[in-house]
C-alpha cells in the first residue's frame, strides 16, 4: 500500500498532472441538437462548485456552435450534486445543462452531462489489488469514472475476483455508483469494497454506511491506495449526539433543494416536540443558523452537510437519526450513516 | 447639530434602550384570523435579518393562539427587503407572513406585518430643526415609522415649515416611504429632505439619488442628528468604474429574488458585449462571484450590494449605469444612483 509520504501526492504520470479541461467531454454536441430540436432562446448551464469557473469557455463554444439569438445563462447559485438543481434557471430556459453529475431523475428538460475522466483507472488498481486479500469483493465508483466501470470488473474478473456489483436504489442512475449521501451499491455479499475515484469524500460515506465492510480505496487522480478510515468522523458524531443530549430548543432543518426534502422526516420530529422549530432554507451555513438562538439542530437535508460541515456549526447538528438518540427514543448504539434514498 | 462624541452614540432614553421585541406588534390577531379564514394547515414566517432571532418566540405565540395541527414554517433564507420574498416557503404553504416590510406589491397569500417601532421621534426632530434653516422640507421616513407619519408632517407643519411629501413610485407603499433601493418620495420641490429614521443606510442613498439636496437624518434609535454625506461613496464608485475600465470579461448578474429581476437590462448588456456572460444568483456574495474568473461584475439585482459591499468582492463591481461609463457609452458625470423602479 502506497500510504507513506514519498507516494500520496505523487502527481506524476496522473491525472493532477494532464489538463483536464482539455481532455473532458462536454458533449456540446448533444447539446446543440437540443437546442436546435427545441428551437430554444435561452439555455442554462449549472456546474457543480469546482468546475464553474470552465462556465464562461464552455459558453464561448456553445455560442459558436449556435444561432447568435440563443442566450446562454450560467447559474451562480452553489451546486453539489444531483440533487441540487437551479430549478429557478431550469424553469425559465428551454434547454437546461447540468454538466458534473448523473441523472438523480431523468427529465426531457434537463440534459445531464457527467463529464467522464479520462484519467486511466488501472494503474493504481495495480497497486490495490496487493491490499484485497479474499476473493469477494465489491466494486464501486462514481459519475466521472462510470465510463469505465465494464472495465473495471472485467479487470478484476481477470485476476480472479468474485465482482460483486448492484445497482443501489433509484437515487441512482448506475450500477456500481455511490453518492455522496448513498452507497446502495456497496449492499453486496463481500466483506471488502474497492472505491476507484478521486478524494475520500465518498469512501468515507461507504465506510460510515456500511462499517462492517473493509473499504479500499483506488484514487486514480492523487496516484494512491487508502483503507477508509471512520475513526475522526465517528468520534464526532457521538460527540455532537452527547453535546446535544441537554438541548432544550431545537431547529429542525428542510431542506428546500430540490433532492434534499424529507418534509415527513422534519415534521414527525416538530409534532413530537413542543420545543422544536422548523426552520426551512437552501444552502445550510454557520452563517444562516447562527440567526437561531437554538441549543441544537437536526438536519433533514444533505447527511454530509452535517457530518462533513458539522464541527463549523456554533452548536451541534444532528441527522434525523442522531437526534433519536439525544432525545432518549433510540440507543447510542444505534447510531448509523443517514442515507438519503428516493428521488423527489 | 449632535454630530460630536459625546452626542452620538448616546442611547440614554432613546430605542435601544427599549426591549423593542415586548413592543413591537407583530399583529398576531390579523394574522390568527387569516389561518382561521383559510383553514390553513402551514403557516410561513419570514423575519429579515435583524429579526430573525425573534421567530420562534412568534411562533410559539401563534401555536398558542391557533389550531394543534397548524405547523409553522420559519424561513432561514437571507431577507434584506420586501424585494427578497421566500417565494419557496410562500407557494408551499397557505399563509405566508413576511415581516417588517411593508408590501411592494399586495397579494391575497401574503401578509405584511411592518413592525411599527414605539420609538418616539419628536425629541430628535426637536433637534435637528436647528439644522433646517429654510422654509421648505422634504419629509422621508421607512415601514418601520410610517404609523407616524401623519403626524410628523403636522409637528413640523406646527413649526412653520412648508412640508413637501410624496408617494414615490409602485414600489413605494406610502407616502413619504424610503427604500434601500428607491427614494422617489423625495422628487419633491425642495432643497432639503429631513429623514427619520435609524442609521444611514436610507439616508446614504438618498443622498446619492439627490446630489442636489441637502439631507438631515434625525435618528431617533441611536438618538443622534447628522447631515447624510455620500463623499465616502462616491469616491468607490468612481474608483471602481476607473478600475473596471481596462476588463475585457464581464460577469453580468442577473439576480433571481423575485423584486431584483431586471432580464431586459442584463440582456442588453450581453447583446452588445461578446465577452460579457450572464451568470444567475439569488444571493449575491463574495464568495460566489470568485467562482468565475471575470474581470469585472454589472449587477442588476440590488445596487445597495454594489454600492454598499462592493469593496468585498474581489473585482470591481458596477451598476448598469456605472457599466456604461466602463465601457464608453456615457460620460463620467453621468454617474447616478441605480434606482430600482417597479415590482415584478
Amino acid at each position: 500500500m502506497s500510504q507513506d509520504a514519498t507516494t500520496e501526492g505523487d502527481l506524476r504520470n496522473t491525472g493532477m498532472s494532464l489538463r483536464h479541461d482539455r481532455e473532458w467531454d462536454y458533449e456540446l454536441d448533444r447539446i446543440v441538437d437540443a437546442v436546435e430540436d427545441r428551437d430554444a432562446d435561452r439555455v442554462g448551464l449549472q456546474f457543480p462548485e469546482g468546475l464553474k469557473r470552465r462556465g464562461p469557455a464552455v459558453a464561448d463554444d456553445l455560442r459558436a456552435l449556435c444561432d447568435n439569438d440563443v442566450t446562454f445563462l450560467l447559474s451562480g447559485q452553489p451546486c453539489y450534486g444531483a440533487c441540487d438543481l437551479d430549478t429557478f434557471l431550469m424553469r425559465r430556459t428551454d434547454v437546461f445543462v447540468h454538466f458534473g453529475h448523473s441523472p438523480m431523475k431523468e427529465s426531457d428538460k434537463i440534459i445531464y452531462v457527467p463529464l467522464f475522466s479520462n484519467v486511466d483507472p488501472f494503474p493504481i488498481m495495480e497497486e490495490a489489488v496487493d491490499d484485497l486479500p479474499e476473493e469477494d469483493v465489491g466494486l464501486v465508483t462514481t459519475a466521472q469514472h462510470m465510463n469505465r466501470f465494464d472495465e473495471m470488473v472485467e479487470w478484476l474478473e481477470e485476476r480472479d475476483y468474485d465482482v460483486h456489483t448492484r445497482r443501489g436504489d433509484d437515487r441512482l442512475t448506475h450500477e456500481g455508483q455511490v453518492l455522496g449521501c448513498n452507497y446502495a451499491s456497496a449492499d453486496i455479499d463481500a466483506g471488502q469494497v474497492l472505491y476507484v475515484g478521486g478524494g475520500k469524500f465518498h469512501p468515507l460515506g461507504l465506510a460510515m454506511e456500511h462499517p462492517d465492510k473493509r473499504v479500499l480505496i483506488a484514487d486514480p487522480v492523487n496516484n494512491v491506495v487508502t483503507l477508509a478510515d471512520t475513526e475522526k468522523f465517528l468520534k464526532q458524531r457521538y460527540g455532537a449526539v452527547h453535546r446535544a443530549m441537554d438541548a432544550q430548543k431545537w431547529g429542525v432543518i428542510f431542506c428546500t433543494k430540490i433532492g434534499q426534502g424529507r418534509m415527513d422526516v422534519a415534521e414527525s420530529i416538530i409534532e413530537d416536540n413542543d420545543d422544536a422549530y422548523l426552520i426551512t432554507m437552501d444552502e445550510v451555513t454557520p452563517d444562516r443558523l447562527r440567526n437561531f438562538d437554538m441549543d441544537a439542530f437536526v438536519n433533514t437535508g444533505c447527511p454530509r452537510i452535517t457530518t462533513d460541515d458539522g464541527p463549523q456549526f456554533h452548536k451541534p447538528m444532528l441527522t434525523p437519526g442522531e437526534y433519536r438518540i439525544a432525545v432518549g427514543d433510540k440507543p447510542l448504539d444505534s447510531l448509523s450513516f443517514d442515507t438519503f434514498h428516493g428521488t423527489w
